[in-house]
């Protein structure tokens, strides 16, 4: 292989923690799993899957870049060599101490090295990533570039871990494929990343999107199903906007639900609501206390989505018990993940010089795919469906 | 086949409603789907697939049975007559609005006619039905006979529809087999009751039982997994338990939850939570607002369990962040369902004659193989794991 | 519901035989299964979900049609009805027992039956309702309406079955759809008949079609995948070619195979032969003898098709043991069935004036939408891949 | 950690060649991928994750073993040093070109070796390791310790590759469970060798286990299905049978075979045949032609096996059609693979000092977990229906 026709492509993971990076420590006479820090980028160094040395001396490598923060893979099957920088926050994160502001920081911190990168992986934690990448995708506005976020169900420093592949392939998808939308990369597949939901704790394919096929999956091939990658008709710039409203939550219906919890639920300082309700849609339309819970706050300009608790499945209007919350101003949510729903009313609650009407207009549209069925507009993706 | 030595089993069928027996109507100038009541014994004695009238008239069926209630099957491969009589509930109900008071109401009709039949049938709406059928298997103390829940997703008076099916199934079972749980039938798969959850809404396999194989799966033959088949080791009398303590709810943690809005939640007048925690149940341990929370509310006498919002897994306590939760007081709900674990919270606040310290040992008990890590007692259930 | 509205279509049944016509009868002492003559029909007209009496009797249905033979489904959600006419074979088959000559009678009832009616349904025992799909696909020619194969894994007499469900599905697509295809129907699925395989003897489940999608599900709502219906560029007149080869055999590598098994099997009347080889398409590059047998076959005018053992997958030749069956003369067969090949070689080792040359050519070319990738031309089915 | 308590145990690895260790080469100006001599250790050595050359250097680990082919595993979570061995083939085989004698070999470097591992795992070509595995469990009569086949779909020298993880898997269990069975690990589970078929050519989880679960899922955690791991009621001395028959073959019924086809087949030095039948083992019963020759060829000495052609599923007689075949003199195959009945009757036939009849009560007979029912027999198995 001739090294002079290779081309070099440049990915930046941010190393925001989660358990890929973790080591087992003792706490409390209790031998529990806690982010390590500066380790990952020299384990990495060491591992010849991971980072090719010889190529770097002989291209001379690090009189171009840090040789305390950047590695380069092998030559890959498409004839690349993908240059790959770590940026390790500090501190390291268990993804369930993620927060809105550490969301800010990760949006901050693509837009400031957008021009410089080909594409981004994020390493993260899997408990909270689904949420990470529905807030993300909601939050870069115009992404133009591949943003995968990836992490393991086993520390890449133990023996046998899905994180070494887990890191690769979200290194070579970064590197090598124009798929501008905020992805989560596991076990051999791509993901839409606000479609996805974690459904297994104990398994190495942790991840599914219940309403949408995977993007791509990498086994023998990459293979990547471009009708279903996303492309926004825009050519606006790149933008991330990390103005991101907290007051929001999440309600699960119930047989037994008393109006008092929900009246206690809605009256603290909450703005935008995801009812989970029953099915396609459903809540009980002989509960007209319940159902005037729901109407005063929304009347008192709280915005409320409704979604199913079904993992599969969209809300309709096909049964009496569906209308029932239509009527009384909820907004459907179609097949959104409770992960994307949340982090939507997030980034459109927080949206200034805007009225309730066209937030709640927003809400029902498909901003970035990650609803089947756009409400406000005609149907922008024939592929969701 | 000599009638003579056919053994006829009775089931008793309670009709509460759902999408099985409803039929479009126009409700303010929209079709929607509504219950429609006196209409399912007519149509299915219509059917004979589901009576055979030649049979009952053939052995004078009505001269000891109802004529305007009672049906009788085809003869079973298994050689079984099985004798239904349905029941028929008013009014009907969407699932929807199913309530705590009509769980009591069917466990009540199931004890009084408990020891004229085999075999219990429950016809139920898909939306709560792994509500219900959780509750019950609470409710239902030394059940020693089958009682299956199963409805459909499309009306059984369309031509295509999966109630006939699903009916008929549920009957085999309730009438043939000694399963002497609370179970839902559904698609050819019989799964414990309070191990499901609805995971589609769109789609004949509606149901998952993520963390425990079906008990029974009926296609070609009828195979029964009895190695799983629960049999609590008590011969007292059956007996149901309709005292149900409401004040219960659901809690999901998200990246962004605000202590507020957890306070405002805890302060209604709520009794037990379930807080569906993240991955293998974990909780932030970065911030101590959300945790003050959740001890206040522990100090004062409220129960809160720990399940995940996975899909499929188990609580443990291998990440520093799993370690905050139980040393907040939490109980470690295993793999319970949120369906199970809110009516097991249910139930037993309900108990009487019971301190805080009785009912919070129970919530870790496994009582009816609704989890399969018994974190109280022994383990009960070698084939749960 | 305005029955002046309601549009009739009109569906002919072909009752071939198989298990959903069979009742058990005592043979030799021993309960088997065994075609069941002059049942079918008269059973359907007892069952209301297969026949809506009242109808044929207020619309005067038999005026027009013989009431011997024809039934009328109750109305479907669409809004038509479909009227169906069985026409039973003497005698029926064991699907074991279909021939070539059977399916050339099920050809010619086509094409004789072709104007007069909408769509067809042809039932099938499941052992061999693969083989004849694909023979039926390449038989007809020019196809304009939907052929459909159906059939059950349970009787339809007996009380729990598929048969029921499978007639009726079958009868709602080939009555209301145009999928101008040879398609067989299972349990909720309709598939593309030269695409399926037989993969389970005791699941309702009973068919894959390993390497294309389904081409409808149909469940709460019949999904048609539009993309994936074939759809021949053609408007020449729908012809039956009936003409079969039936000097074909199959032939699978295993690794002891000894060149004598293979000269012996080739040294028969054979003209046509699938060799089922290990993987892409592989073939030992070690063993002269065996790869000698088969360039002697191919040169004695002997057609060899390269399809791989494998359920799933394609031939290609990247390993050299791939190489050596295209260097020896064998034809690519992408990702065709068994069934596909050996259907597909009876029918082109039939046509007259066409030398071996030109019948090479077509056995290489997508025909029917059976292989995924044309050999011998550009590709005509995008969807295909 | 203390390594003064660190148990080390061993593990032979015999390379026989396969995909694992090909490269990319140019064949006749094509790009083909062939097996590369003498690269595997050493390419294995300077990866991390299989080798820990700290270790090695700090134990002295190569005082005691040859530092040309002998590596060390990082220490594993239970606590254990896996040293392993590898053993390179010289050529080493693409698996097309696998024979019986490279059985044999593979057999006999087992029983050389036996005492000196704790376990053994054997590098192979994917095409055919499942006739290998299968074979292999034969041959290995009383094996007390376990014996993994594995390989990969994608060269373990590429970037992203299957090699690494199969390789890594295999060495885990073999160094540190006792499955004294002849297996397959692929993707993270582990098979039983003789139950498994490959049915992927494409996919990283390229095998199927279609009548038997995994005995083992290695992800998250290593959960090992002990009910299910076969335990022979045996004491005595391990051995290797490398006797094998080669002259046996397999013959797939389809509709239009002809028994001229049949003759020639069982014409040839054939002593042993699988005829693969349709559904649960059914024959045509209206064709004398064809079981006449099939007789003919029984009558000669000839075992023929009744196999279904599904890949799930087993042998009955509930048809009439499945009566012919039993009347015929043939061996009911239960639910074997074809891989599993070809090389056991390789096995058996091979047996000397056996008449037919005890070759014929040996086929019908579960040897080695090959087979859910037992013909011959009380069933040894509970687990394996």
């Amino acid at each position: 292989t001739d090294d002079s026709c290779v081309l070099e492509t440049r990915v930046l993971v941010l190393n925001t923690g989660g358990t890929i990076g973790m080591k087992m420590h003792l706490v409390d006479s209790q031998d529990v799993l806690v982010p390590e820090p500066n380790a990952l980028f020299k384990y990495l160094r060491t591992l010849p899957i991971l980072h090719d040395a010889e190529y770097a001396k002989k291209t001379c490598l690090y009189d171009y870049y840090n040789p305390d923060d950047t590695l380069v893979l092998p030559l890959s099957k498409e004839n690349k060599r993908i240059i790959y920088t770590i940026l390790e926050y500090k501190p390291l994160l268990d993804s369930s101490n993620m927060t809105t502001d550490d969301w800010a920081k990760i949006g901050k911190d693509i837009e400031a090295n957008y021009e410089n990168y080909d594409g981004f992986v994020i390493l993260h934690g899997t408990d909270t990533m689904a949420y990470t990448a529905s807030a993300l995708s909601f939050m870069c506005e115009h992404l133009g570039k591949p943003v995968i976020l990836t992490g393991s169900q086993v520390p890449i420093y133990e023996m046998k871990n899905d994180g070494r592949d887990n890191l690769l392939g979200a290194l070579v998808i970064a590197g090598q494929y124009c798929i501008p939308e905020v992805c989560l990369y596991f076990y051999n597949k791509l993901y839409r990343g606000n479609r996805v939901t974690k459904v297994d704790a104990g398994s190495y394919n942790a991840y599914s999107s219940p309403n949408l096929p995977p993007l791509a999956t990498t086994e023998v091939d990459i293979a990547i199903n471009w009708d279903t990658v996303w492309r926004a008709n825009s050519t606006s710039k790149f933008k991330v906007s990390t103005e991101l409203n907290r007051n929001v939550g999440l309600l699960r219906l119930f047989p037994g639900i008393t109006s008092e919890t929900v009246r206690a639920f809605l009256q603290g300082p909450i703005e935008g609501v995801v009812l989970e309700s029953y099915g396609s849609g459903n809540a009980p339309d002989n509960r007209p206390d319940l159902i005037e819970e729901l109407k005063k706050a929304i009347a008192s300009g709280i915005i409320i989505m409704n979604c199913t608790q079904c993992l599969k499945g969209t809300v309709s209007a096909s049964y009496n018990t569906g209308k029932v919350l239509l009527d009384a101003g909820l907004i459907a949510g179609s097949d959104m993940t409770p992960e994307a729903a949340l982090s939507k009313l997030s980034y459109v609650l927080a949206k200034k010089n805007m009225n309730i009407e066209g937030k709640k207009k927003l809400m029902g549209e498909n901003l970035r795919g990650e609803m089947s069925i756009d409400l406000g507009a005609t149907r922008l993706c024939m592929n969701d469906s």
